[in-house]
């Protein structure tokens, strides 16, 4: 298809399909004239997926890059996992952390096969890094509880992923998971948080008020 | 103590001090002469809160402002998640979401007590239809794992806000949670992914090349 017609079947303006070519995060159609190219169906999957990035991801067009080239690679399963958390991660020099953050988390994770440089645990110190600071301290069984249902998840992440079919599909599951499944998690936490307190603190009142789906 | 002491003890500049003061995320101190004021403990207290709220949750300033009405405000707990989460949440309307993906959502979490305007209900389902989009399906038991998992933190959450003494602290911990749960549950979930899969698919020579904790 022309350019006019992936617009219109993609329903993104002309203008933001060139500035992704631009970019490099939309590959280049195949060239038909001195100022036309062809465009297939794995331009418009791509156009999803670029929107999914920046729109429900909130990734930067860099950052969306760096995810972008992970899906292109032909890397093994194995390191797309690190390539697009590395991708969506901001950069944490672990010197930069409190030592006694860094082997709080590592106390949390003992027995996990996890490298030194894997930015979830060096963003995790740094949150218990934080937290500290914050004048907060785990109450009892707060962080090896998210620890636990962590290992769920990612469980879960490992079987959806492994049940696509080919490479690329499992590729594009891996950075579409990792930036997806933060927000899914927030938001399901969010509304687990909601369900929770109003089961331990009942406010009929209140409850009569807002409109409820119950 | 004054401005230059309370910097020397926060650690932060004059001049980002006062830039809080002026954006009204830091209470003005006790007015002692006409360019002197007089701050205390409850001011380095807030200017870790703000610190937290910024650099760690990512939260722009308006945001961080709204979290920190909500631990000043009066209301009692239940509302307090309800506060927070609308704060950190990018606003969502419900009439932009494609309906099946929030049938899907309120089928995921059926028997929840939860509002139709929780932000959280509402990010999940942007997801959900977003991951529809393109071209993703749950293969299985990837939404309802991710849900049990969200019930789980939330009842830890609820557990680590109430042990704590105070409605003000407490009141604290839920928007210190709200907005350092998301990124310490996302760290967590990236670790135990390459945990996970590490386990399932070993590639020992990449293992010996890569510096490991184990």
């Amino acid at each position: 298809m022309k350019m006019a017609e992936l617009s219109k079947a993609s329903g993104i303006p002309v203008p933001t399909i060139k500035f992704y070519l631009r970019e490099q995060l939309l590959p280049a159609g195949e060239r038909t004239g001195p100022n036309q190219s062809r465009y297939g169906e794995e331009h418009l999957r791509r156009l999803r997926l670029i929107r999914g990035l920046l729109e429900v991801g909130g990734l930067s067009v860099a950052a969306a890059r760096g995810v972008i080239d992970a899906v292109d690679s032909e890397l093994p399963l194995a390191h797309s996992f690190g390539v697009a958390q590395r991708a969506v991660s901001a950069k944490i020099d672990p010197g930069d952390i409190d030592p006694a953050a860094l082997a709080g988390i590592d106390r949390l994770i003992e027995g996990w096969q996890v490298s030194g440089e894997n930015p979830g645990r060096l963003a995790a110190a740094r949150v218990l890094e934080t937290f500290a600071a914050l004048g907060q301290r785990d109450e009892g069984s707060w962080l090896s509880r998210y620890a636990a249902a962590a290992l769920l998840v990612a469980e879960a992440d490992l079987d959806q992923v492994e049940a696509r079919g080919s490479r690329e599909a499992m590729a594009e599951t891996v950075v579409i998971g990792t930036v997806l499944g933060d927000a899914l998690f927030s938001g399901l936490r969010r509304a687990a948080q909601e369900h929770i307190s109003t089961l331990r603190h009942p406010a009929p009142s209140e409850l009569d008020r807002a409109p409820t789906r119950e």
